[in-house]
């Protein structure tokens, strides 16, 4: 009879053995993976010192005359954000799950996982150590290191404090790893340019294997308010959590334990809360029973005059910037359609959300994108590249939407883009590639589309009016000499002047478009 | 300035956080999620035991009186197999990441998790603990426990040891769940109808929430043959794998090194393959360099002359314990067409893998499914029922095979079962729901698929012909005797007995299914 033995494996070890589901499944998509959750990192690093991203990223190759079809590359990300205070730099980039505390609030990489795989996976395919250089303003900090993956824990080679005169502040980090740069190039600058479309505000500089320069310049300098941290709302609570705001609370009864711990309840909100629970107003948090705590948690799901939750937690892009930041990257000028909505913060399953979509047509995205709907999709800031048709947003837009009610046809360009920002976006894998469709997901997407498309009905319609007038002044302008000509001919007299009949004719051109913008909005269908 | 705070949390507390990515994202998805981790523990212990399954599922609703969707439901898993030996249960039911040793062969389970997330679900919904019964033939030991999700270990609550005179051997586990029973039913059903079709050995007995009994009964006692662990293959090595290797090796020089460690690595392999990779024969596995292992790893993705990985380590279900299953749940007879095959071994990033392809068609098969072609996903013996259109298996039958040259129009109905077996499945996440497209794989789908395939096109021809002949005989046995009762009046005589005319017609249609069983097979496309 087989005998079965049994072990027990560190989370860094699971994700070495399985890091296919980290998104670090074969050479190509490793590389990019491990790009994009560096620039992650460094996005949110930024975020949080509140300045404008600068991000610079270079990746070369390693020269080799190796017969294989990977290469080992070098890769550098440099940020200019909040920086790693040095104690906690190795666990930072060498343990897994590891990361800032978690809050109840929107953020890129929640996981506490895509920079140590970044680094894991280049320390199993090169056995090179990764060096990270960091400072909060005071000494810089730099740290050659590996992991020690059957431990989960940073094996510190080397730390290294300099003096920083100059007060720089950010991270830097350098890692080799086996890679595959020329299948997967097209996504990865694919990836960098809807980063800064939805991150307009930020500066993306990337050189490339083969030197070559791609520049993502900011078109602002706004920033979009920093997310704060919320308690969290009662609706979303189960019984583990609420097990352990008790094991920390010091509130002396239930009452104020509600008001102190759950977002927007108040005195009355906490009796008809407790009342409904049977819970006693004077109950000592300590002293529930299982029961109790369970009867409470249950009642949370039945009480249905909770406040919505708190949206201060979320930071959406907002119309203004996400106009920007689409009409740089796409090259769109004002003769195109675009409109951006975001939408009311909503909730699913008790997590907080907003949707905003933008909705973008004309001769400009014709050129870029050739025929259909084409769709970006971001979630928390993030582009999502990948498995596109399997996510919520595709749905949405090609299936919920019938675009002929908006004079669109199969041949028309048009650019549908939508960011979900919420405390807990609804991925799929830890690859962060596509959306699960929760359908009040789903729902306000599908309205935030519609939103932002209720005026191009009426744009399409100017284009064509549009079209057919320039089409009948260009006959003008093509007959009408030669017509002038001929009548002086057969009058025998000198050509006549036709330049004041032609200008005329022509300044019609404003006057038509002047009448065409009063041509009233479609209203959109319901 | 926000200040940022680092946190290390436990892998039970990230899944805990997380639990959609292992499967449980809403309290429908999480009692399907629940069934089946649990009764794919109960069939892989039944497999090491190598005794034919006896599985028990029993899912009762606790009367609850309030006005919420969900429900409180006691799942209760009971099996046969192997048992765990007492100090193995508490951590194999309330650690994340604690589990039988991974080694490389074929299994159900391979992340240590999905037990512990049944567990773990149940109790931050309903705060009750989990009751388990084991023995592996001794003492029956009974743990009542919860888990310390902070600290990911198990809170023993009770354990009791009883006597066990009848010999029992085998594992039951009752916990209780928040859930959604009604919206899932159908997909748990049909999840224990294709555990059942691709595990005909199995006897699996359900008795659901309404009191209503399922049984799927086992169609053979004969198993397919238990996978044994392998040594690596020298291919699909990184430089973590092989430094471990060397950390716990014996041997004294690198020839024995690689002859001992890897599988299919002979004398003259050895040998060939270090002068590649420049190493010394005689070289001391410990003393290698970082660079020399970093070198030895490359060479062997250079290196083209090792064996095809040994596929020993894999248990496909055969071609007749296949057909046997699909026959036995889908209600086929000998009426209709039914061709399993199973490929020889290939393998993709140094994984052997093994295709097993079912193609199925026949009037009992358009009675159950409609039209068009209907896919069955199983994975190491495990149905996959979800994004059926994201996996690989979707996209090789739809896309890849052109079905019209099998005499298969839209309106007939197919079925197409693929079962891939591999020492690592490539799922996209931990929730085991679809396979990622790899090349290989998909080649092999879409190669089995087609060969299984093969005889459709006959199939289908004789169905024709024989619809037409019996149609023709038909004819006789309307008028004939009507035929006959005129002649008679006419001659004015008897009406003559044509039953020997009708039965010399009738008996043709046994000469006639003869006859077309003697089509010849329709060459496949190339």
């Amino acid at each position: 009879m087989p005998q079965v033995e049994y072990q027990s494996i560190s989370p860094a070890d699971f994700f070495y053995r399985n890091r296919e589901i980290a998104g670090f499944s074969n050479p190509s998509r490793a590389t990019y993976t491990a790009v994009r959750e560096l620039i992650e990192n460094s996005m949110d690093a930024c975020e949080v010192q509140q300045v404008p991203a600068e991000i610079f990223l270079r990746i070369s190759e390693v020269p080799d005359n190796r017969n294989t079809e990977t290469k080992i590359y070098v890769m550098r990300v440099e940020d200019n954000g909040t920086g790693l205070p040095a104690e906690h730099i190795p666990q930072a980039f060498g343990q897994v799950f590891y990361g800032s505390k978690y809050e109840l609030k929107q953020a890129r990489g929640t996981f506490g996982l895509g920079g140590t795989m970044a680094v894991l996976y280049g320390q199993i395919t090169t056995h090179k150590p990764v060096q990270i250089t960091s400072s909060t303003g005071g000494d810089i900090h730099e740290f050659v290191m590996n992991i020690d993956i059957q431990n989960n824990r940073a094996n510190i080679l080397k730390h290294t404090v300099k003096q920083n005169p100059s007060g720089w502040r950010g991270t830097a980090i350098e890692l080799q790893m086996d890679g595959d740069y020329s299948r997967i190039m097209y996504r990865l600058i694919e990836y960098l340019k809807q980063t800064a479309m939805v991150n307009p505000y930020a500066d993306i500089t990337y050189i490339g294997p083969k030197g070559r320069l791609y520049k993502f310049e900011r078109g602002t300098e706004k920033l979009p308010p920093l997310p704060v941290g919320v308690k969290p709302h009662p609706h979303g609570v189960d019984v583990e959590a609420f097990r352990r705001l008790i094991s920390v609370t010091k509130s002396k009864n239930m009452k104020t334990f509600m008001m102190d711990n759950f977002q927007g309840v108040g005195n009355k909100t906490a009796e008809r809360f407790l009342e409904l629970a049977q819970i006693s107003l004077k109950a000592r948090p300590k002293m529930l029973s299982p029961e109790d705590i369970l009867r409470i948690v249950r009642s949370t799901k039945e009480y249905g005059n909770f406040k919505r939750p708190d949206a201060s937690c979320l930071s959406p892009i907002g119309e203004e910037l996400m106009e920007t930041g689409i009409k740089k990257e796409l090259g769109l000028t004002d003769e195109d359609y675009i409109k951006v909505v975001t939408r009311k913060p909503s909730t699913y399953l008790g997590y907080p959300f907003i949707v905003e979509a933008a909705v973008a047509t004309g001769k400009n995205v014709r050129k870029m994108h050739g025929s259909g709907i084409t769709t970006y999709r971001f979630a928390n800031r993030i582009p999502l590249l990948f498995d596109e048709s399997s996510g919520v947003v595709w749905k949405a837009a090609n299936k919920n939407i019938n675009w002929k009610t908006y004079n669109v046809e199969s041949d028309t360009s048009v650019v549908v883009a939508v960011h979900v920002c919420s405390t807990k976006i609804p991925y799929k894998s830890v690859g962060k590639e596509f959306m699960a469709d929760q359908p009040e997901v789903e729902k306000e997407i599908t309205n935030a589309i519609r939103e932002a498309a209720r005026g191009v009905r009426g744009f399409m319609s100017r284009r064509f009016r549009l079209a057919r007038e320039k089409r009948r002044l260009n006959i003008f302008n093509k007959f009408l000499p030669k017509i002038a000509e001929f009548s002086g001919r057969l009058a025998e007299k000198d050509t006549p002047n036709i330049e004041p009949l032609l200008r005329v004719v022509s300044t019609d051109i404003h006057e038509v478009e002047k009448k065409l913008e009063e041509v009233p909005e479609i209203v959109e269908e319901s």
